[in-house]
């Protein structure tokens, strides 16, 4: 069926084109800016970008409104990423309410702020963290939105990570996200083997 | 735990790196180059980055060896985005071995070119095709990396949009991708409401 979406209103609109890239990651990232205010705001968008040197992306949307996050790691070069858990969710879900500097999503949601070698506040009960500082920002003149280039510092895991690297998200609870609001957890059905033509043996 | 990723041999960091950023979607690009050889390419780092207009963007990993998914997008200016499902796993992730361009990972996969309207191939078992047009390349200079925007230009799903837009993709069975090599289904555990201040009523 062809979705005629460039005549859908423009929520139901965002719904379903949110909807069609696929599941999400969900991470939390935590900033403070210049006074200490902390700051907390869920994140769908992060991508991989290499892993030596190891680099992360995500977008941020317009600055044309106060952006908390996006001034906080431009202003302090640091931020951190925490994995959202099915224990969590609807905890990360309201850090995306639009509240004042003064406050900080971490009181506003109930998340506990945790500091470890690290001058950007981690999420307590995220059992993945990761330490992060900028790199760079490519701005996207198209819709004004920003992918930012971080540098991925430190990685703390409360699980196992597997003799060949890997780390079973499922264990960790860690969630995923379809569109804007839905959140779903994972099973494994297959771990598969690297690729190579058929013809080689 | 802090986890020393650095002191990790090539293949070890990559599986760790390519985990710790959470699930990831899990997609196939579909293209043909100027002789009308077509290709196939799982990807894993699509990302929303706006609905209207409707825009995706994903990363292409280094130029540096032949890449024809890459050259195909600034060849022809289009190509298409498929959803992977639970079915069709082994199929979409063979796509990865590394093929001359005479060869179509469709035949080698195994999975059926499908045309309608769009100068670039769908794949028939995907339940949801995204017909997308190139708009501009950002090249990191940091690893050679280069992050595409695409528009978002027709949409097909086989399968149901509820009212207000949004796409339960765990009814189309589409999967997450977890490292390099893991696929998972999902179960939706909450749709949450819109996010609000709580002294809001």
């Amino acid at each position: 069926m062809l979705v005629d979406f460039k005549n859908m209103q423009q929520r139901q609109r965002a719904n379903f084109i949110n909807s069609i890239t696929g599941y999400k990651s969900a991470n939390l990232i935590g900033t403070v800016d210049e006074d200490n205010n902390s700051n907390l705001a869920v994140i769908s968008s992060v991508v991989h970008l290499g892993s030596d040197p190891a680099l992360l992306g995500f977008v941020m949307r317009p600055p044309t409104v106060p952006r908390h996050t996006y001034e906080n790691i431009l202003q302090t070069g640091v931020a951190t990423l925490n994995h959202i858990n099915a224990d969590i969710v609807e905890q990360a879900h309201h850090t995306a309410a639009r509240y004042d500097r003064e406050v900080s999503e971490f009181a506003a949601s109930g998340l506990d702020e945790h500091y470890d070698e690290w001058p950007a506040p981690f999420v307590a009960q995220s059992k993945l963290r990761i330490a992060l500082s900028f790199y760079e920002e490519k701005p996207l003149e198209i819709n004004n939105t920003v992918f930012m280039v971080m540098r991925i510092e430190r990685v703390y895991v409360d699980g196992v990570v597997a003799e060949d690297g890997w780390v079973d998200l499922s264990a960790l609870d860690t969630v995923t996200v379809n569109g804007l609001d839905s959140y779903g957890k994972v099973e494994t059905i297959a771990r598969l083997p690297y690729a190579k033509p058929k013809t080689e043996k």
